[in-house]
């Protein structure tokens, strides 16, 4: 499959996206609608993301649990601006053991529910608060536009759910949250994003603030790439979950939910991947390196191998993930194109002459051609891959800011705006007003992303009406 | 919930049981019925259960990946003996985005149909074998008498899919997961296992041959562990799983399935436990230490807490799972029993007299009272720990070897055998018919557990109908 190429990002980013999942092997649709199977190599990305937020999550003190995926359908109606959301997209189980059930259960489309039930039960005093527990899962929602990774009828993520006893506790946690995701994309992931709140029209069917991170994609579009909310008393009402304060008195507690899918492999593509296929930030991907020997004859591919795994030993010992590439009759042109699309960050080539010499070649996945190629010695491999690595990483962030950079603009009308909207993100004064953006919404086709928590400090004018606007908000087109 | 008694094991094994799996809140009861909620320290528990395999899996060459959840229903069928296993056990989503579906589709209760489908897509060639994948997920049967971890209608566990070119290598990788359960069980939960082969009415629906590892809980039942199945050609025929050998043949391919779940706490509650709660082999605790300031004045605690701090430290660098117990308002007594129901198994204490003599105290969750304490210097304290742990995890397998040899009995007519399956298990020959067997089962109550690989060599006479029979079978009554 390698030897076909993709079609151009430029040109066709959508067809681009598909045909590229698809032949890195990342994922693959499955026999239902909507869909998808995430394949091993695919898996092994989300293994690193998962154990990245994992490591954050627990450093933060949460533990994780696991909640069951049936959830009698009445659960969904007990918050009122829940079951607005959800019901559209459930899926329902009407029958089991062959028999049909007395009340339908559905598949959980997120776990606010089930959990705020179990809370009710667990937590009697305000000694057993805070409760922070998170889940690593998938859930199922009715979606009609999928995409894989980007919006999938089941999509795998984590939900963390706490509660507190104040308002405060659980306004500091959901944005704790956000800073953790907001860590994870930058110094991880490679991808600059913006952390800031929703307006109320894109909050969360339940919540009382919705904050988010907003990437832009290679082809300026906008991609939510993980959501914390601020769910007040509101499924604590709900559900009951409530605590006696120290006082004695018996109190409703205030919780959060947290969430990142999945989607966020959709975001790694779009906002690194080029026309030879993916590329993989160094500290998520799953071979860091690959070495493909070079050879001509059995002799020298047994002086070849040998060096090879040689320098393979020398990498693990420095914790790099690496892969030797012995896959019999393939040549090398085929398997470095192949890794290309695969993204691997960083190959080294071996040929006889290198094993001779003591060299090797270092070929970086984001520079292409020569520029991307160094001649090192073998002598200090482990120091120089490692080097490579970390310029890799860093390249790929000062490149996807100085793209959002070039794709942001700051117009000053409705017309400049709509044109900023086509190429990237538009940052415009917004009053606050949910008419204004729903009139942005429908002139522009475009959605206000959030509210950056970082402002320029002084007030202006709303794009839309003009009237006084104290915040300034990113708008864009989105995934 | 520590200061009340558990029922005792000798009494009500079986409410001794469900007690303690709620109070050392390893999981709780679901809204839905049979379904279960994993709680954070039954979870930590299994986390640690599922990187120990993870590591083994990963090393004999398997990757991981997800599938779907939802699976057409019309899959199930495919496999004719499949069906007929799993079809009274499904659950069955009807509607989907509020409308009805074509097709129903069901929970899977286990993926093979779905993951056959797949491999019929990605095998093409030779180079493309073996397949070695496997899954971390949940699975639902729609069971009638559940019991947490040991038998719930949605249950976490992992399943292999293989694919090979040759009966000779499926067969092999089927033993070889067997193997790899077995050195799990034994070195890291300490639990002794019998890996064996099922008689064909206990195979699973649709492999040609079925192992299991057995294991005896404490009460002298059998509990299947683990299994891994050779499945033939039965999913490759049904799902066209084809690809074309050297010789440019279309062949079908042999696959295995193998799979551990949850109920693997189940065994190590039943199996360790006593009277006083958990205890948790300490290469899988999630905690493996506890550590218990004690005192009775601020300036005491300030100098206790000190110390506790200064040792957990070391620990942590010695890479040992650690807790200070700084719970406000819970008296040392209090906190020595919550930590033994939770099967903690070495607890520290130390006071304001070890501060002042650099000592501390040791005490082994699995021998009560005196006989597991030790007055350790501080110095050095990471070695001693670490020789402790090391003690208790042996000892554990000591003990539950023993229990299991003084309960397994060869009787020599069915009346003997009855008494013997009453308190553990019976071995005996078994002349391979089928109609024995369950002639046995209905006469006894118990079932064939499996054909143990390893045999005595000589022959013997079938306990049931006296004929020549070649092999030894393991009996007992199970879960």
């Amino acid at each position: 499959m390698a030897d076909l190429k993709l079609p151009s990002r430029s040109e066709d980013f959508s067809e681009w996206y598909n045909q590229l999942v698809l032949r890195a092997e990342l994922a693959d649709y499955a026999p239902v609608r909507g869909c998808m199977i995430v394949r091993p190599y695919g898996w092994a990305l989300w293994e690193n993301i998962t154990a990245q937020l994992d490591r954050r999550f627990k450093a933060a003190g949460h533990v994780n649990a696991a909640f069951p995926l049936l959830i009698p359908q009445s659960f969904i109606s007990k918050e009122q601006s829940h079951v607005a959301g959800f019901s559209p997209e459930l899926a329902v189980v009407t029958h089991g053991g062959g028999e049909k059930l007395e009340e339908p259960l559905v598949i959980r489309p997120t776990s606010e529910t089930i959990i705020g039930h179990a809370y009710a039960k667990w937590i009697q005093s305000y000694r057993d608060l805070p409760v922070l527990i998170n889940q690593w899962n998938s859930v199922v929602r009715w979606e009609l536009r999928t995409k894989l990774f980007l919006r999938t009828l089941e999509f795998f993520w984590q939900e963390g759910h706490t509660a507190h006893a104040t308002f405060d506790e659980a306004e500091a946690e959901t944005r704790q949250m956000l800073d953790i995701y907001t860590d994870f994309a930058v110094n991880e992931a490679a991808i600059p994003v913006i952390p800031g709140k929703k307006s109320q029209s894109e909050r969360f069917a339940g919540a009382d603030a919705t904050y988010s991170i907003e990437a832009m994609m290679g082809d300026g579009k906008a991609l939510q790439a993980g959501t914390s909310h601020n769910l007040g008393q509101n499924f604590a009402k709900a559900f009951e979950i409530r605590y006696l304060d120290q006082g004695g008195a018996l109190q409703h507690c205030w919780t959060t939910s947290w969430g990142l899918s999945t989607r966020f492999v959709g975001a790694i593509i779009m906002v690194h991947g080029d026309d030879q296929g993916l590329i993989l930030p160094p500290r998520l991907a799953p071979h860091q390196v690959v070495i493909v020997p070079i050879f001509k004859n059995d002799e020298e591919k047994t002086l070849v191998f040998e060096t090879a795994k040689k320098i393979r030993e020398q990498l693990i010992k420095a914790e790099i993930r690496v892969k030797v590439d012995e896959r019999e009759g393939q040549s090398p042109g085929f398997k470095f194109n192949d890794w290309e699309m695969r993204g691997v960050p960083l190959r080294i080539e071996i040929g006889p002459k290198d094993v001779a010499k003591g060299s090797l070649v270092l070929a970086r996945r984001d520079k292409p051609g020569k520029e991307g190629k160094s001649f090192v010695s073998q002598d200090g491999i482990a120091e120089s891959v490692t080097q490579q690595l970390a310029a890799v990483q860093r390249a790929l962030l000062d490149r996807a800011l100085a793209f959002r950079n070039t794709h942001t603009f700051e117009p000053k009308n409705m017309h400049d705006f709509q044109t900023a909207v086509e190429q990237g993100f538009a940052r415009a004064y917004w009053c606050g007003d949910a008419s204004c953006e729903e009139q942005i919404k429908e002139a522009a086709k475009a959605t206000l992303r959030c509210i950056p928590l970082e402002q320029p400090g002084a007030a202006g004018a709303c794009i839309f009406c003009e009237k006084h606007a104290k915040e300034m908000a990113i708008f864009g087109k989105a995934y």
